[in-house]
C-alpha cells in the first residue's frame, strides 16, 4: 500500500471513531462500543473501505500503550495494593473457569481435538485490559474500588493470558510441556514489575532534569513517549505484554507512588489531595526543629517541581493519546472479520452460542467469590468479560498454526466479537440501574 | 517486521532524533542538521541498526504534513502574498538554472543518455521546503522577509517540481510529452489552492462548533489532524504535494488570514498585533452608529471566540506536531544509503563534485534578481539549496524506471546529502556573520 493510501485510511478510522463514537454516547452506550463498531463497519465485515494493515496495527499498538500509561499515571497504588487479594481472586476464578468449560465443552461435546479445545479454553481466558480500562474510563469509574479491583485483575489475567499461550504454543509444537519455561517467564515478569517502577522513576528524574537545561522545543512530547516505549519494549523483552509495561510506567510515574524516602511524608499525604493542599499541609505541619523544617522544605520544594513536572507531562501527553487511542479501538473492530462467517453452518451456531454463554458467566466466577456488595460482583464480573485484542491474538495463533479452521475460527471471531460488544454496554446498564448504590 | 522491532526502531528514532539535536546545538548549527545526521548514522548508511520501513516512512510523513500545517498557521498570509512577485523570481530562477546546468554537464561534459541528464536536471530543481523551513524556523527566522520570500519560493519550487516530475515520467515511459497534461496539473493546484482556504475555515468552524457541543475527550487532536491529514489527502488528490495541501490548510486558519466579511476589521488588526490587543481597538474605537457598534461587538465576540480556539489547538496540537516532526527529520538521514556509494570510482568523484557545484551555486540565480540587500540574498540562495526529500523521490524513481543506475545514482545520493547538510550550517553561520544588519 502507497503513503496516500494509508494516510487515507488513517483519516478515515478518525473521523468513524469520532463519529461513531459521538453516536454511541447518545444512545447511553460507551465511546468505546461506537469505535470498535466504527471498525467494524468501515472494516472488511462491511463496508471495506479500509484494511488493516502493519501501519494502522503498530499506531494502534502505540495508542494502547499510550492509554495503559495514562491509566497507569491516574491509578492509586495504594488503593490497587489494597485491593489486590481480591484481584487476584477475581483473575484466577476468571481465568480457570472459562478455561476449564470451555476446554471440556469443545471436547467432550463438540467432539474437537485435545490441542484445539484446549487453545479455545485459552482463548476464552484473555481479558481485553484495554477494552475494561477504557470502558471504566469512559464512565469515570477507573478509580472506583470496582474500578481497582478489576484493575488489578485484568492485569494479572494478562500475564496468566501470556503465561497459557507460551505453554500452549509449546504444547502444540513439541506435543509437552516444560514447565520450568513457565515458571522462567513468570520469574522475569516478576523481576520487570520489581525493577520497572524504580527505572521509570529514575528516567523520568532525568527527563525532569533535561527539561530545565534544554532550549530545543519538544523534549516532553518526545522524550516521555520514549519512555513509554522503552517500557513496553521491555517488559517485551522480559517476556510480558508489552501494555503492561507501559502500565508499570505509569503507576511509577503517578503522584501516588511512594517513594522509599517520602515515607515520611506520607501520612500528610493520605489526608490531602492535589497538589496545592498537600503543600499547604505541608507549610501548616508545626516544625519540631530546624532539621524537620530544613527536611519539610526541601520536599515542599521537591513537591511542587514534582507536581508542575507532571502537569507539563499531562497536559502535553493528553493530546497524543487522545489521537492514538482511537486508532487502537477501531483497529481492534477492523480485525474482527465478520465476513468470514458462514452464518448457514448449524455447527457454527451451536459452537459459538454455546461458547458465548461460557464466555460471559464464566468471568463471574472470580468475582462472585468475594467479598463485596452484588452491585460490585456484577459490574467486576461483566467488565472482565471484554475478550478483545488478546482473544484475537489467541484465535490469530491458532489460526496461523492452522489449529482453528473453518467454523471454528469463525466461531471464536464471533464470541469475541459478542463479549467485546456486549460488555461496555451491559456495565453502562448496571450502573445506570444499581445508581448510586455504587457511590 | 514484527510489532516490537518497530516500536523499538520508534523509540531509537526519537532517542537519537534528540541526543543528536542536542548536539547539534552544542555545536552552534541547527537541531534538524542532528535529526538529519541521526537518521544517517543510525541507519543503513552507518550503523543499520534502524532499517527504513513503510510505517517509518508513514510517520514521518505525517510529521512534515503537520510541521507545513503549524508553519501556515504561523504564517503571515499578507507578508506572504507582498512578497510575492520577489517569491516567484526566486522559485523560478532557482529552477530553471539547476535544470539547465545540471542538465547540461551530465549531457555534454558526462555524455549521459539525453533522459537521464534531463532527471537529473530534475533532481537539481528540487529544494526540500521541510528542511528549509526547519532551519529557518530553528532560528526563529520564518517570519523575517526573506523567511517569508523563501517560504513563497520553496512553495512554487515544490508545484514546479511536481509538474517537471510528471513530464519527465511521462516522456520516460511514452518517448513524448503531451504538454496539455502539464497544463491540467497547474490548473488543479491553482484550483486546489483556491478552494482550500475557505474549505479549510468552513471545516474548522464546525470543529469549533463542535468542540463547544461535544463531551467525549479527544475532540481537538482527532479532528484537527484529521483535518490536515483531509487535506493533505485533497492536494494528492487534485495532483499536488501533499505538504502543500497541510500548508495551505494551516494558512487559512492562520490567526491573519482575512475573510471576506471581516475587511471592515482589516485596517485596526493591521495596527494591533495579538489578541487583548485588538479587542482593545475594537473597544476602544468610536462607535459611529447604533449598528456599527453591533457589528462591532459581534465581530470582538467572534475574534475572542476565534482566539480562544485557536489557542487551544496550538496548544493541544504542538505536542503532537513536536512528536512527529524529528521522525521525518530522521527519515531523511535514513533514506540517504551511503553505504552504497563506490568512493574509489573516479567517475563517481568527477560527476558529483560538478554537481555539487551546481546544486549549490544555481540556486542562487533567482536570488540574486530580486531587489534585496546582498546578505538577504545570500540567505535566500542558502535557505533553497537543501534538496532533501523532494531530491530523494525524483532519485528513486529514477533509480526505480532503472533510468539511474550505478555512479550515477550514488552521485546524487551524495549531492542531496551534502546539500541537505551543509545548507541549515551555512544559514546559521551567514545569520551570525551579518548579525545586525538583518533585524
Amino acid at each position: 500500500m502507497d503513503i496516500e493510501t494509508i494516510l487515507f485510511s488513517l483519516l478515515l478510522i478518525l473521523l468513524a471513531a469520532r463519529i461513531f463514537g459521538e453516536l454511541a454516547n447518545y444512545f447511553g452506550a460507551p465511546a468505546v462500543i461506537g469505535e470498535l463498531v466504527a471498525g467494524i463497519i468501515i472494516g472488511p465485515s462491511l463496508l471495506g473501505l479500509v484494511e488493516m494493515s502493519h501501519t494502522i496495527e503498530l499506531l494502534g499498538e502505540i495508542g494502547v500503550i499510550l492509554l495503559l500509561f495514562e491509566v497507569g499515571l491516574e491509578t492509586d497504588v495504594d488503593k490497587l495494593i489494597k485491593t489486590g487479594r481480591k484481584a487476584i481472586v477475581v483473575a484466577i476464578g476468571g481465568f480457570i473457569t472459562p478455561f476449564a468449560l470451555g476446554f471440556a465443552a469443545s471436547y467432550w461435546f463438540f467432539n474437537l481435538p485435545l490441542i484445539v479445545s484446549l487453545f479455545i479454553g485459552g482463548t476464552l481466558t484473555a481479558t481485553s485490559i484495554g477494552i475494561t480500562v477504557r470502558t471504566l474510563a469512559d464512565m469515570h469509574r477507573h478509580n472506583s474500588r470496582e474500578g481497582q479491583i478489576t484493575l488489578g485483575a485484568a492485569v494479572l489475567d494478562d500475564i496468566l493470558g501470556v503465561i497459557l499461550l507460551a505453554l500452549l504454543y509449546e504444547f502444540s509444537v513439541k506435543g509437552e510441556v516444560n514447565m520450568i519455561n513457565a515458571a522462567r517467564v513468570l520469574i522475569f515478569v516478576c523481576a520487570f514489575f520489581l525493577v520497572a517502577p524504580f527505572l521509570a522513576r529514575l528516567l523520568s528524574k532525568f527527563i525532569q532534569f533535561l527539561d530545565r537545561r534544554v532550549e530545543n522545543p519538544g523534549l516532553i512530547p518526545t522524550m516521555m513517549v520514549s519512555l513509554v516505549l522503552f517500557f513496553a519494549w521491555l517488559a517485551h523483552v522480559f517476556g510480558a505484554p508489552e501494555l503492561l509495561g507501559s502500565f508499570a510506567a505509569g503507576l511509577a510515574l503517578s503522584r501516588r507512588f511512594f517513594l522509599p524516602f517520602a515515607s515520611a511524608l506520607k501520612k500528610e499525604l493520605d489526608q490531602v489531595d492535589g497538589e496545592s493542599s498537600a503543600e499547604k499541609a505541608l507549610a501548616d505541619s508545626p516544625a519540631s526543629s530546624d532539621l524537620s523544617s530544613k527536611m519539610q522544605n526541601t520536599f515542599k520544594s521537591a513537591l511542587h517541581n514534582d507536581n508542575r513536572f507532571s502537569h507539563k507531562v499531562e497536559s502535553q501527553l493528553k493530546p497524543i493519546v487522545q489521537l492514538f487511542t482511537p486508532i487502537f479501538f477501531v483497529s481492534v473492530g477492523l480485525s474482527l472479520e465478520l465476513h468470514t462467517i458462514d452464518w448457514t453452518s448449524l455447527f457454527f451456531w451451536a459452537f459459538s452460542s454455546c461458547l458465548i454463554v461460557i464466555a460471559v458467566i464464566s468471568k463471574f466466577a472470580g468475582a462472585l467469590l468475594i467479598q463485596e456488595s452484588r452491585q460490585r460482583q456484577v459490574i467486576i464480573g461483566l467488565a472482565m468479560i471484554p475478550r478483545g485484542e488478546v482473544g484475537l491474538i489467541f484465535a490469530g495463533l491458532g489460526a496461523s498454526t492452522a489449529i482453528f479452521t473453518g467454523d471454528v475460527y469463525t466461531g471464536l471471531i464471533l464470541v469475541i466479537a459478542f463479549t467485546t460488544l456486549i460488555a461496555p454496554f451491559l456495565i453502562r446498564l448496571s450502573y445506570t440501574r444499581f445508581g448510586t448504590a455504587l457511590v
